[in-house]
């Protein structure tokens, strides 16, 4: 059992490498950049509170549970911004190796339950995966609007970009999609968005 | 329903707020102070990775939603250092101020959701709640430790203090203490927690 503690040990302080992998949207007051540690836990919250907007019947507790680690794997990998193509055309390979490790520091049988629990997210097949995916997208939506745009000006990213990439929210939480666009909306109105 | 969203969403922009109350314990590696953002979603990996050190068979959704949301009263409250006696005298009456506001900003039956959550953990009355509390204290041991004692050394904290106020893991993980008291005696080994 101390082999096994020393293990899950290990993978504990590991995960605090989270808190250093810098997102691209700031805080809601601009103040600086998010990190990943942050981003994980208000996401989990969100969920909690916006449950009942889940398109489906959702097991509330495995979309917390995979939102709690979804984004561990950008400790090695980094975080690939929404908006960019480029990135998004390796960050499979990079992510999958970085799963390999950072997973891997557990003990088999719980290397094995969050490897499952990031491949749902991923595959985004189930509803507990798409409601998960659609908090994921409306939370920096919300921030970068709270944010008067920092993140959208600094990438010269557009409202059709904006909308393409969110209409997703609409997978798993209709009722946010039709949120997300009056937010999108509203910041093309203030000019803090451009078409 | 959509002046019930207004008050969900008003909630998770408050929320945000968490990113920036600094604790008294460094990240692992003593590059900067950690935020309660950071705490809350570390203890909620924790609370899943240790689940079965937990003494009692323990809800764990339940341990989890508890540690997302444990801290969230420090927004208006301030975190109120483990080692400060002077603190803890007024300490229940200013976060429960907070409390009424902040969790006052969500539809009542979420409010009400919240309050008890946040009232379990306080009381430390349920299994669930001292797994929570045993979670909550292991962390910031295992952070200090791993940062070269930085908190311990700024405060003057001895190890005879860090005994006793983290003897309370045995309430809800007794073999999660047992590891606990290595750690110490391996920091005063080291030279980075006077005893």
């Amino acid at each position: 059992m101390s082999e096994r503690l020393d293990a899950q040990i290990g993978f504990i302080l590991e995960l605090d490498r989270a808190k250093q992998v810098l997102r691209q949207n700031t805080l809601a007051d601009a103040s600086r950049r998010e990190n990943d540690a942050e981003h994980m836990w208000h996401l989990a919250v969100i969920a909690l509170v916006l449950r009942e907007y889940a398109d489906a019947q959702v097991d509330i507790a495995r979309v917390v549970e995979m939102l709690l680690v979804h984004d561990v794997v950008e400790i090695d990998a980094g975080d690939t911004f929404a908006y960019d193509d480029a990135g998004h055309l390796d960050k499979e390979e990079r992510e999958r190796v970085a799963a390999e490790r950072i997973f891997g520091l557990l003990p088999d049988d719980q290397a094995r339950w969050i490897w499952e629990l990031w491949l749902e997210f991923e595959a985004k097949a189930t509803p507990e995966a798409r409601f998960a995916a659609s908090v994921d997208r409306l939370q920096p939506l919300l921030l970068n609007a709270a944010s008067g745009g920092q993140a959208w000006k600094r990438h010269g990213v557009t409202a059709d970009r904006v909308r393409a990439r969110n209409a997703h929210i609409a997978d798993g939480a209709p009722a946010l999609w039709e949120r997300a666009q009056l937010v999108i909306e509203r910041a093309v109105a203030e000019g803090i968005l451009q078409e």
